[in-house]
């Protein structure tokens, strides 16, 4: 079922409501194209697979398709993507479920960061990720909230970690270390979101010659010298390089920027 | 702002939907007396508290007071409360939320479960709970939801486990074992949900000269000699008695009977 969200609310029954049961997506659209949908409906279908929610690629591509076509006003927004298991079901059994809701909505793009570098802080709130749910982008975004809670005025990001002082991720990026021994990421099994943006990212420097390794990052890693660059990604504002997190000031690196195209101008 | 679930359906935008930002209580009534409802009402306003809801005592009275007028047809039912903070705010920072909403919805008792003991499952899928949201009924139960799927028929509830062994809590239950050495529980700090059954049992057994040990419990406990039986608990249907775990058969016990008041006596 298509949703409209200006037009049509949501029933209290939905389990999206009830368990968190659905995943999302958030698309950047610049000058009528969708920035990496491909990889955007592909991060969904494999979450509905995930999760067990019946839903087609033919069905999400149509409804993407309307969706484009009705909001298309302006030459910069984003369109957000809910996907729910439906209304129904015992319980947490979602034996009686009706059939998945899609929810569409318009929304402005967010100012864009400061592309001097941004300042980040290191969430006390701490990320623990089941290895059963990892990287899967869905509702259940507890931890993001409570951490982007803590976030301090002029603070792009929180940095979350693993509670034992390894950092794991933004409060909504992925993060990528450009270390004097190499680009790393965390382990793709210990982050809460596989982001999109990093993935192209990782692809974009694995073509240059520079693959991205992944390995724990302790805190420790960023005040030490080998330390060349923090970058937050994500899909709506791209790669932000990080100059500061807390007191700590970094050192702001310009390889991504010679290395990967302007997100405004990928397909 | 206080929602009729049969009748107000929800804004898209609230963040319940959007990220599971919010809490919840299941109350059975019976009889005109909701049961246990100071602990349910207590348990919802620390868990608002904990993710910094504005809700104050009085307007959660209040409201349940309403919505169990309005319910008030049928001799034995289950409220259901949703708490969730509000619709909008940027991203995962709620800084410009508007009021909380809390939705009340009517559902039927669930058919009591056979009282010569259920047969639980070992769920496959493991229970990682972050100590930051531990005990906290809230609205990100994917969990819940991805190991009740693995319920066989005629299976009563799936047990959770740490994914090394650990015995946590059934799916929609918490659990107690009388062993030898004892009555014992797994620590509060590693289930997902603290249970106002588990509550109420333990005192009653604290009262009885039989505290309950908080200890983590291998699931190799449950097939050794000094298992004496494990017990589901939860607020809507009481204590359960499991008489059979997978394939293996356990000893049924009859002490809880013994020591605790029969759920719908409670006030």
């Amino acid at each position: 079922m298509l949703v409209w969200a200006e037009q049509a609310p949501i029933d209290a029954s939905d389990r999206g409501l009830a368990y968190g049961d659905g995943v999302f997506e958030t698309i950047r659209v610049y000058r009528g194209g969708p920035i990496l949908l491909r990889q955007h409906l592909h991060r969904m279908l494999m979450g509905a697979r995930r999760l067990g929610i019946a839903l087609t690629g033919d069905q999400l591509a149509d409804s993407v398709a309307q969706a484009l076509a009705r909001y298309a006003a302006s030459d910069d927004w984003v369109l957000k993507l809910i996907l729910t298991r439906g209304s129904g079901g015992r319980g947490y059994v979602p034996s009686s479920v009706g059939e998945p809701c899609l929810i569409c909505s318009r929304h402005d793009t967010p100012a864009q960061p400061d592309s001097s570098g941004v300042i980040a802080q290191v969430a006390q709130h701490p990320l623990v990720v089941n290895p059963a749910l990892a990287g899967l982008k869905s509702l259940n975004r507890l931890d993001q909230v409570m951490a982007s809670m803590e976030l301090r005025p002029g603070v792009y990001d929180v940095l979350l970690t693993d509670g034992a002082g390894r950092l794991l991720e933004g409060g909504r990026t992925n993060v990528l270390l450009h270390h004097q021994s190499g680009w790393m990421t965390p382990p793709v099994r210990s982050v809460a979101v596989h982001g999109i943006m990093l993935d192209y990212v990782t692809a974009s420097l694995q073509a240059a010659g520079r693959p991205v390794r992944e390995r724990p990052i302790p805190l420790s890693m960023l005040n030490r010298p080998g330390c060349l660059g923090l970058y937050l990604l994500n899909s709506v504002v791209g790669v932000v390089p990080v100059r500061r997190v807390g007191c700590q000031h970094l050192p702001i690196d310009r390889t991504l920027a010679t290395i990967c195209a302007p997100l405004t101008s990928l397909k």
